[in-house]
């Protein structure tokens, strides 16, 4: 990895936001926003998957009075999701929002900024700056989208520096994952103000998971990133742990329990999938920070466990039990499972 | 993108890795070799699913007998794999494989792996040498695992070139993806023999799929791999699939259709994630390349549909459906999906 960027911290809430912080994990409500209860049932999900700050749209005032009563009931920084109203935006930092996404592509001029800018300084919440390709402005929409991106960033920057206002991040998203990280790269090479990552439209499935991952891991790898969202059209608990996923990765962050397991193949005697399942299902809910190997067979077996905190390999159709990288003894498969899970609390 | 990296190209049967050559998308079966109509119909699955080079391990004479029926029923280069037993490794070559996947760090020595190399030679098949963080050579195992990984496989390559034999491609799995990254870029800068990129043991689901794309997708993005594989515990069609949609999210390569679709929020007045997934399952099979945009809402919608082939995008409960860019006419909700299946025989 190479070392992370410095850039200026801000906070949202309660969370430090680049600089030295931790990259965060970010992720957004897809409830209606006036399903109040909904929506607080929604974040909650969010908060035990891991998320850190989470953003709630905010079209009219019915929804900024549901997102001041979910305020009230969470300890997470809340960040109110505004487009086109920028009077909706002063309201929502009055209600006591921690932070305001706006795009300024669609806010309705410089003058409207300002005055969101104002509101901001006044009650201390720091701002996100959203460009995204999808809502450029209307005389950017002929250059090429990294381009584009980076102009309409810069054009929000120097507005705001010229209001003696630096209190906040700026995203850069697009569909295309090569775009986005374009755009980030230059954008990070102009100013250093805290960068959050994210590729818009991502899509469904597979394909969203796979654009979220390519676009926010090479821009981190690179050491560009100062916290994260993965946005999937799916639910919002798989982006926050998607999100996390990521970081685990790259080795930024830990949490949880850590398992490394086998493709599968013909030497596979255990059927490992399922155990690989079973520990990872059974384990998910400890706050342990282990690494457990679920191998099928001795090729790679016995130097993932010895490797691992714990490990099950597969031979002969029995699985051979590692704790603290050595052989403890064989089990027959369907005992395996429990073995390794009573093993964890010997761990200490 | 950075400008891909120069490397010697070679051939596994009829498809040409490394030099100019498309990054090329490998899968391995996951069936009992010696069941050979399971690993026919599995082969046939990940061929469909886009696999352009299968291998299949081979532990017995018995699963080399079924490889060779396999290998005489279907048109996808197949490659052995092929572990502890060197003589094998000679059958597989002489029973027509088109590539071999050997690790010297469990084939028992030099000599052994001379005698492979050739009767490789003799048939002008290709090998991979094949390092593995869980199976390294014992010396190697005090040693930085990227570093243990790279001076076991320069140690393979000297002794290769010592033979005047450079038909071979390299990996350097682990199941670490920063490990795995680094030992691919200090490789990449000592030798040019063509990569094949893989994070090993992965590990299921979500982590799996994360952590592969993490490893290939990055490197990659710096210009290093030539052939890939994604290894799951999961089935080896998923794999392909993923290997796929790292490729198309980088702009390598491309196939069928993309869907461009938002994560939805409080503004998605049409409830878009099923409708995205109707349009990618009703489209899947069609072999066109065109990007297909389903959106929520107004605020990105115009802008993505306008960049796309075709679109959708919701606006207060009804479907805006766009043809080459620009709005066409609103449908309904349940109207919608067939309005773009049957616009995407209009574009040629």
């Amino acid at each position: 990895m190479q070392a992370r960027r410095q850039t200026r911290q801000i906070r949202v809430g309660s969370v430090p936001v680049g600089g030295q912080a931790p990259v965060s994990v970010q992720g957004m409500t897809k409830s209606e926003t006036r399903n109040r209860r909904q929506v607080l049932a929604e974040v909650r999900r969010m908060v035990r998957a891991g998320a850190e700050i989470v953003r709630i749209g905010i079209p009219d005032e019915e929804s900024l009075e549901a997102v001041r009563w979910v305020k009230s009931r969470v300890a997470v920084p809340i960040v109110g999701d505004i487009h086109f109203n920028y009077r909706l935006a002063q309201q929502a930092i009055r209600a006591g929002v921690d932070g305001i996404r706006i795009n300024p592509g669609n806010l309705g001029g410089p003058r409207r900024l300002k005055a969101v800018v104002e509101t901001a300084r006044e009650f201390g919440v720091s701002l996100r700056i959203g460009i995204n390709s999808g809502s450029l402005e209307k005389d950017l929409r002929r250059l090429p989208v990294a381009k584009a991106l980076v102009k309409s960033a810069l054009r929000a920057v120097e507005l705001l520096e010229s209001l003696d206002f630096f209190n906040f991040k700026l995203s850069l998203k697009s569909s295309n994952v090569s775009e986005m990280i374009e755009a980030h790269r230059l954008v990070s090479a102009r100013v250093d103000y805290p960068l959050h990552l994210g590729v818009t439209e991502a899509g469904p499935g597979l394909t969203g998971i796979v654009k979220s991952v390519l676009g926010i891991g090479v821009l981190l790898a690179e050491g560009i990133g100062d916290t994260i969202r993965v946005s999937l059209t799916g639910p919002s608990d798989l982006e926050v742990r998607t999100a996390w996923q990521i970081l685990k990765g790259l080795g930024l962050r830990h949490r949880g329990v850590e398992i490394v397991s086998c493709p599968t193949c013909t030497r596979d005697s255990l059927k490992i999938r399922s155990l690989a399942e079973q520990v990872e299902r059974r384990l998910a809910p400890r706050e342990k920070e282990i690494k457990v190997a679920v191998m099928g067979c001795p090729v790679n077996g016995p130097g993932e466990a010895s490797r691992a905190d714990l490990g099950l390999v597969g031979s002969r159709g029995k699985a051979i039990i590692y704790f603290r990288g050595r052989p403890i003894g064989k089990r027959d498969r369907a005992e395996a499972v429990n073995a390794i899970c009573e093993l964890v609390d010997k761990l200490d």
